[in-house]
């Protein structure tokens, strides 16, 4: 059986603009194209060419080499010809394959909003897509607001939508624009512009999150007929954002329901690189990805229970809804006070860390880390502090330093010119093979002050820390007040890009955070030499 | 037409627990059963009473008075009779109002995870569902991984389902365990089960998040038949999240599709609290709440300036799904000055203070609250310093005292027993009419020490803070690193019960708190004098 084409049309950098806190620059637009272009979406929508001096910049040039690069603009003004439109003429000198205009097709908006006539308006469409089309570029017709234009006068939207598709345009989209639409609605809606004529290979759908169904929104219209999707990277986008293509993708190449009817130009390999897309997206927006996303989060294989891990551990494929690594992901099972037995031997041996289920020695290490996390450590969080404590009390670890002392100083006062100014110093005590060194450091804050102290002299250690960097640095107050107890982690990374978490628990979140720092430090010692007698034994 | 119930399930206790990172204290249990009962969800599942020290503490009361309060647990062991098993003990100990089940309904699972007959898994259902019943309590099962059990193995899924049913269960609860199954399957399977004879009414579902369709697969099994929906407050929960029911319960009150055939629990009322209870859980949660949150996020109703900006000033309604009030969020149109403006008369009046509208120093006020939001202040969540700056701006405010300086110190050396000890002091200098006085304090870290020093001595002002309090301290890192700028929020209350939270900012924590401490001073000061002000005016 031959399966249907669907179409992944992506809007990340036209209506993924349009996210509160979101501006690309022509440098951001560039880059992000190029991994879409990579991933293989059939269209690319790069923005609004005339609108403003970015998207103008971004398509003097043609930024994608597999996808359909397109630009996004309004249709003609009404009482001017589309060859004398300003709008269209910065859309037909674009360098772009294809023009998506977007048209009202809610009677009401096109009153009140554009102040035409509905007759205008189709004008407006079927003139637009004509120019388009007559310059041997592929046209297309967001209809705005439609699901709700349908409701109000089904007929008016309908007309909208055929006016698109009887100029020429290759797909008339049906756009959910306020996001409030229920699936089975657009469902329905879907079935019936079909039946009125337009084929549902002519149609698409773009959905907003608004009810929190932006995706199944997308998924309900293909199963009513269309067959274009738009939506964004990590479903970003205006107020509760778009349809989620990192969500949607894997749903229709890993799910029987969708893959035994339809394919997509997403190729299975490119499937795997889905995750790190996700990410790389992420650090381009400078913001933490979120860990409980569907397929490409840090936790989306994640399992916290003890009765479910000792099954997982059995056979895990019948507790995980797809492959970790069909999406590029992989499979973590959480140390945590919920865990049995099962959860450590698991995560242990992922560390190379070998211990019989009957050793006494695990027994210890399982009620030590029940007792550190009542106290408020988090080991799932801060896996090298877990593999500190495992390596440590199963088979021992050296004492490579050691801290008899530190001081830290913050201190508000009047500088030279009368300013008010905090300054945060630390001196710290190291001994190291029987020698002491003193060392003192100014910060921001009192934490990055200890830290700078703390690294400065390690004696015959320090070559090997000189490339560790702090990440990032989280703190939680655990219960109430300023007297409460505070949990510190930090984030840590060498010269190699390799990123380990560490914790710290204390009622001084000077002293949670130097347990941190510390754990941070003895992780990279004792990695490095682990990997050197790794190398030794080759 | 009179409208079908749908009851609403609330898991966030049980199932939320398995969140990575998420562990709730006895307290916090208490405080969100609390939330969760005034709200008025139906069923308030509170964790697995037996299976660990916090969970058996916390059903040794009954913690809601209008929702029904459940205890989880496994079904009986194969071997022994309800009566002899000790899981099942503990549940009939709990005081709760009813009992939940979880109990696998995929033969596969029954073999493999539990090692026991297809027989024997039926039997204890039957078994623990009647000593349920006959211990006068509702009982509830939830049938583990019925959609994956049912494609598998439909007979035995149904078997199970019916098992719970035909044995006295309220509600057989249909589970997408792994979460993988898709609205169109869901809504199938679901109409399958009662045309097999357990009625809709007697059905519930409990859906995942793994494909972003938790929502719709619940909305999904509503339209397939089922009355009962279990989910999570902010959809919380293992791997991807639960069910999001301050999503799902907007959904069901305001939309039409919905509201015209079914009524909940929830009054009119009672949702225009959502948006606060939402934030008040990510409080408790010491998370930072998902701005693009359908609903309830701080994005929900925002718009940026663009091509929408003048018809939303036109008509607002047309671009919004549902009216904001009616969820306690409201509208934002961002980079308009006249949104903004309309905005902040509204916040300053519902504090009492009245300002013309065309006053330059509101437009002045207006510019400062945004570039230090931008900076990082929230002042949404710091009432008491947004009425400060907006007081002091708008019409001055006297300096009560000031701090010409402050020392902190932290440090770790080795006490008189020769252990390792961490010491935090602080000292202030504070200036009050004129007179220069000098307090020192030591406390539990540096902050601590330096809130003790600060309010040990403010002269003729001290009378008037002796009965403040620290109530809740919270850290948040904004970005990256131990250099990066650090936000403080601080409740404090008087003796009265009043609370109020104060913000503070900088790359230099210490600095942050004592912002936040100084401006929780004032701001107490300052509301004295009004009080004092309003008691002579009378």
């Amino acid at each position: 059986m031959t399966r249907e084409r669907i179409y992944l049309f992506d809007t990340t950098l036209r209506d993924g603009q349009q996210t509160p806190g979101v501006d690309f620059s022509v440098a951001d637009k560039v880059a992000i194209a190029g991994l879409l272009d990579e991933f293989g979406l059939d269209y690319v929508e790069g923005g609004y060419p005339g609108a403003n001096p970015t998207d103008t910049e971004f398509f003097s040039g043609k930024r994608t080499s597999r996808s359909k690069f397109v630009a996004f603009g309004m249709t003609k003004r009404a009482g001017v010809s589309a060859s004398n439109d300003p709008g269209i003429a910065a859309l037909l000198q674009s360098c772009s394959d294809a023009v998506c205009f977007v048209a009202k097709s809610w009677d009401y908006h096109v009153r009140v909003a554009l102040g035409s006539t509905n007759e205008e308006n189709l004008e407006g469409i079927t003139a637009s897509v004509s120019a388009v089309v007559a310059s041997g570029r592929e046209a297309l017709v967001d209809c705005e607001h439609f699901f709700d234009g349908y409701k109000a006068n089904p007929a008016y939207a309908l007309a909208c939508a055929k006016a698109a598709y009887e100029a020429g345009a290759r797909w008339a989209v049906l756009c959910d624009t306020n996001g409030g639409t229920q699936p089975a609605e657009v469902r329905a809606i879907v079935e019936a512009v079909i039946a009125a004529g337009i084929p549902g290979g002519n149609l698409g759908i773009h959905a907003h999150d608004d009810t929190g169904q932006a995706v199944a929104n997308s998924l309900a219209a293909v199963e009513g007929g269309v067959r274009q999707i738009q939506g964004t990277l990590n479903g970003i986008g205006e107020r509760c954002g778009n349809a989620n293509l990192t969500t949607i993708i894997p749903t229709l190449v890993l799910k029987p329901h969708y893959a035994k009817r339809f394919e997509t130009g997403i190729s299975e390999d490119a499937l795997a690189g889905i995750s790190r897309l996700s990410r790389a997206f992420d650090e381009l927006l400078n913001r933490a990805p979120e860990p409980q996303a569907p397929y490409v989060g840090q936790f989306a294989f994640a399992t916290k229970a003890g009765i479910h891990a000792s099954a997982i551990a059995k056979e895990p494929k019948t507790y995980e809804h797809v492959p970790p690594e069909a999406v590029g992901n992989r499979r973590r099972v959480m140390v945590s006070d919920q865990g049995g037995k099962a959860n450590f031997l698991v995560e242990l041996k992922r560390r190379g860390i070998v211990v019989p289920k009957g050793d006494a020695r695990l027994d210890m290490l399982i009620s030590m880390v029940k007792e550190r996390e009542a106290q408020g450590y988090a080991y799932e969080a801060a896996d090298a502090s877990f593999e500190l404590l495992a390596r440590k009390v199963l088979h021992g670890l050296p004492e490579y330093f050691s801290v008899p002392s530190f001081r830290c100083m913050v201190e508000r006062r009047f500088d030279a010119n009368g300013a008010l100014k905090t300054v945060s110093e630390a001196i710290v005590k190291v001994l190291v093979d029987g020698e002491e060194k003193m060392s003192v450091a100014e910060g921001h804050g009192p934490v990055n002050a200890l830290d700078i102290a703390l690294r400065k002299d390690l004696g015959r250690y320090q070559s090997e820390i000189n490339d560790l960097e702090l990440a990032d640095y989280k703190v939680r107050i655990l219960n109430g007040g300023t007297g409460a107890i505070t949990r510190v982690l930090i984030e840590s990374r060498d010269g190699t890009g390799v990123r380990w978490w560490t914790v710290g628990v204390s009622d001084n979140i000077i002293d949670a955070s130097f347990q941190a720092l510390m754990d941070s430090i003895v992780y990279k010692l004792m990695k490095n030499r682990e990997l050197a007698g790794l190398a030794a034994a080759e």
